[in-house]
Parts: structure tokens; C-alpha cells; sequence
């Protein structure tokens, strides 16, 4: 992390002056990426949010592609040096090129944003302890985690089809629903819609199908967070979960933020791992103690 | 179906004499699409198997593109006329542009097969009662199936990216595998490498996120079959599957056949469902006994 230093000097204050308002989602320290566009007839463009701005990299001539997941398949070497290039740009103190990042400059509020990638396949880990007991009490109440939970991640695969950006709008689902005291089950909307806030991971480098990533390279191959919202149908859940888990009761939409924070820009952030006492080791090949410190 | 009886008729024969031998695959009543090349810098082809060859399609001047997945996508009044131009130009008798398909036709011993479309998705139903019941004689002997198996089609999404053609090698998968004596898990190649033959439903025409296909509707959206092998390894799956279902056991490769068998050509073969005496009569909504027939 040292070569993006400069870029997380908690003095560093930009041009743009929005970016140094208290209070804002978009410093010049954050720099999340996303997609945006003028009208609906438009392509999508890759933008970095800076205060009330974006910044059309493109028109910024910092990048010259519109491809977003080019852009995440980036080695770290290179995703960092544009971060340092965009937070160059954007510095009020000596900006290199800002006449030219002036003129790539839109409000936030006069561009409509998308889903920040085209993610091909996505996986929903239940790795929240505190909401795996919970959940798990329901069932059985003096044994909520099984015995693998603290060993092998557990996750399921969800539909990328119906990834939408936050805000989307989506019919309320229709599905089985079974009462307690019903002979048979019912077709109908869903009336116990609940949110599940949980952090997406933005997986950028791939690897060859069968190749495992090793624990210590495991982090080079995410480029950021984003917050994700696994909608979810609880009373036709409760009906079909069994023996497979959920399936229509979650796929009918999911929403995510559009804007990416990298790995570097959180890394500021960054707590130590601590596992509490008496519980298990991972196995070595899980172990990222060393590491992560 | 009316459309393509000749395209079904049993006394049909190909020119391609191969076609007609006892016991071909590839008859003229079948013409099966699939992506096939010449060498491995090439682009796929879309190709149509007869007797030991494949046509070229574009080759051919049957159609001018070669993306599979917007042939799959075709509305069935055109696939149906796609399947009789086809069968016109191949047929022995009076034969449509013969000279032209003659110059598309390839051995298919000189061709490499790859996956036949671009799968974004896919689902892995467990709709074989018999399946469903022996497996779940193993954790509930008295109560094999559960109360929702007779109602609602249990499935789960499977992971879209290591879908291979059939033939296709991939390393034997590595997981934890927890053995019955054992304290903790341990991590090793599995050991219960299994197979499991399933049938490929093709979907062509999707559908608008949020509104629903009905019954009646629902086969038109299919555009054909292929086999389908979901590669598990059992001794990954008996430590992970609880409680949201296989993950890791399942989703290192599964492998389909090169060629989607159309409905179309299947047709022939069709029995009538027959609900047993005993069993629940489906929603309406599941309901296809009526358009079936």
C-alpha cells in the first residue's frame, strides 16, 4: 500500500471544492468507480465520483477504453497507478492537467448511474456469525451453527441476471406460500419482502478454471467493495428452502451500490483480524493471519 | 408441430448417405445445431450434424451470422423454418441449392465441438422423484421426500463459468472432506469423484426481469435438449451441503454435450404426462396436463 500513500494524506484537500465538505461521501481520499451516462441512449461510461462531480475518465484521458471490467482485470500495479494519476488531477495543490479533468467534470445529478461492472456469476456467503446464529436458533435452538460452519465457508450461488444497480424498481415476487394450518400451498405476492444488507466483493483478475488462487495472492484479485442488497421473499422461503436452499424466494433481485471503493482507499480503515479465544484455527490453506497484519 | 411434419417423416432420407445408415446418431430427422471449428484460432461456427458430417450453416446460406445464442433467441415460427430449409437442402429427393451445401459440409472426425451457446446462467432442478427419494432415504428413511417436493420444482443455481463441452478434462477437485472419526476437517483431492446424468434444457427467448412466462407459454421458450454431467464429488458435499445446499462439490465442472437436440426433432417421441393415482394435482399456475395432451 505504501506506493498510494499520497493518495491517503488525511490533509490532501482537492480543486473540486465539494470534495472538501465534512460530511461527504466522496473526498478526494475515496475515489470510487462506477458507470454513468447522460441519457438512456447512451453508452455507459467509467466515471470517479469526487464530491458532487464525476469524472469521466475517458474524456479525462486517463483511461481509453469504456470497458469497466478491463478496468477491474487491471494488475494492482497498474489500478494503483491511476489512482495516483486521477488523485493527481484532482489535488488542489499543484494539479497536473486540470484544465483537461475540468472539462471531463459532470454533476452527479445530472447523470443516471448503472451497475458499475457486468458481473458474470456471483456467490452469497453466509459468513455473518451473529446473523448465522440468529437464523440458526430458529431451527435449533441449542445448536444454531453446524459443525462445519467455523471450518468451510458456506455459500451458495445466486442469479447474476437480476443484479440491478440501487434504486431499481422490480415487481414484488409472486410464489408458493404454505400456512401452517393450509392442506396445500398457494400462489401469491409475497407479503413478508424483507432487505438483507450485506458488503459485495468486486472480484477483478480471474484465474484458468481449476487453478486456486493461494490465500496470500487471494486479495490481489479484489478490487473493491460495494454495499448489496439480497432482497428476499421470507414467507416463500420458508416454503422451498428445503433440502436445497433458497432459490425463487432470492432471485428475483438483488441491488447493489453503483460506486466501487477499491481496496486502497479502505485500507486506512483496516482492523486486525482477531480470532476470539477457543475457537478453531482455520486450516492453513484458509489462513490469512500472517497476511492480513 | 404441423409445420415440420416433413421434416419428421420416418421414410425421409439424405443424400449425405452416412444420414441413412441404421443406427446414425444424426439421421435427417434430427439435425441437431451445435458450434463447431477447424482449428483452435478460430472463431465457432454454427453447425448442424448429419450422419459423419456437420453443414456449415453460414456456409451454407442457410443463416448470415454466426452467434448461436441469437439463433437459440429465434421466435419458433422462424427455428421451424430454419429446421425445413435445412431438411429441403439435405433430403435425397429433389433437394433445394444441393450444390451449395455440398461445399458446407465437413467431416465431423476434422472438426473441434465446443460448448454450443453462451450459458449466463443456469439452474439445477431436482425433479427426478426417483433420485430425490433414494437420496433422501439416506437422511430420512420413514420420510424421504419432503412435504414441498410434490408442489414446488426445488432447484438451485449452479456456476455458469466452468460449464465445459463433454470430453472436456479438468483437475480433480480439492476440498475439506471431514471424516466421521475425525476432530477437524482435513483438505485433500476428493476422493468420491461422482457423476450424475442430467437432461440440458436449453432456454432460447428470455423474458423481461420481473414478468413471468406462463405455463401455456413456457415451452415455447425452450429451443432443445443435450445430456448433461454434473461432475460431484460426494465427500465435498457430505461436509458443505448444510445448510444452503452443495457449493463447492459441484461447481468445479459440469460438462453438456455438443449437440442441442430441438424440440422439434423430439417431438416424435413424446409420451403424454401421466399423473399417478394419489398424487396432488399441480397449481394452476405449474398445471401443463391440458396443453400437453
Amino acid at each position: 500500500m505504501e506506493a498510494c500513500n499520497e493518495t491517503l494524506n488525511p490533509a490532501l484537500r482537492s480543486w473540486v471544492t465539494t470534495a472538501n465538505l465534512s460530511g461527504t461521501d466522496f473526498p478526494i481520499q475515496n475515489l470510487p468507480f462506477g458507470r454513468f451516462r447522460l441519457s438512456s441512449n447512451e453508452q455507459w461510461r467509467i466515471g470517479v465520483a469526487i464530491g458532487d462531480k464525476v469524472l469521466d475518465l475517458k474524456a479525462a484521458d486517463l483511461i481509453n477504453h469504456a470497458d469497466m471490467n478491463q478496468l477491474l482485470a487491471m494488475k494492482k500495479e497498474a489500478r494503483v497507478a491511476l489512482r495516483i494519476a486521477i488523485s493527481r488531477g484532482l489535488k488542489e495543490d499543484a494539479p497536473i492537467n486540470r484544465s483537461t479533468l475540468e472539462k471531463a467534470l459532470i454533476p452527479q445529478s445530472s447523470v443516471e448511474m448503472g451497475m458499475p461492472c457486468d458481473v458474470g456469476d456471483y456467490t452469497d456467503f453466509y459468513v455473518g456469525i451473529h446473523h448465522a446464529t440468529a437464523v440458526g436458533k430458529l431451527f435449533r435452538p441449542d445448536n444454531p451453527l453446524l459443525p462445519n460452519y467455523k471450518w468451510v465457508p458456506i455459500g451458495y450461488h445466486g442469479r447474476s441476471s437480476t443484479l440491478n444497480v440501487s434504486g431499481t424498481s422490480f415487481p414484488r415476487p409472486c410464489g408458493q406460500v404454505k400456512a401452517a394450518d393450509a392442506e396445500v400451498p398457494n400462489l401469491q405476492p409475497s407479503t413478508r419482502l424483507d432487505f438483507e444488507l450485506e458488503l459485495g466483493v468486486v472480484i477483478g483478475q480471474g484465474n484458468h478454471q481449476g487453478q486456486p488462487i493461494s490465500i496470500e495472492e487471494a486479495e490481489g484479485h479484489v478490487f473493491g467493495l460495494t454495499l448489496f442488497n439480497d432482497w428476499s421473499a421470507r414467507d416463500i422461503q420458508a416454503w422451498e428452502y428445503q433440502p436445497l436452499g433458497p432459490f425463487l424466494s432470492k432471485n428475483f433481485a438483488s441491488t447493489l451500490s453503483p460506486w466501487i471503493v477499491t481496496m486502497e482507499a479502505l485500507s486506512p480503515f483496516r482492523q486486525e483480524f482477531k480470532r476470539a479465544d477457543g475457537e478453531p484455527q482455520p486450516l492453513p490453506y484458509l489462513n490469512s493471519e500472517t497476511n492480513s497484519k
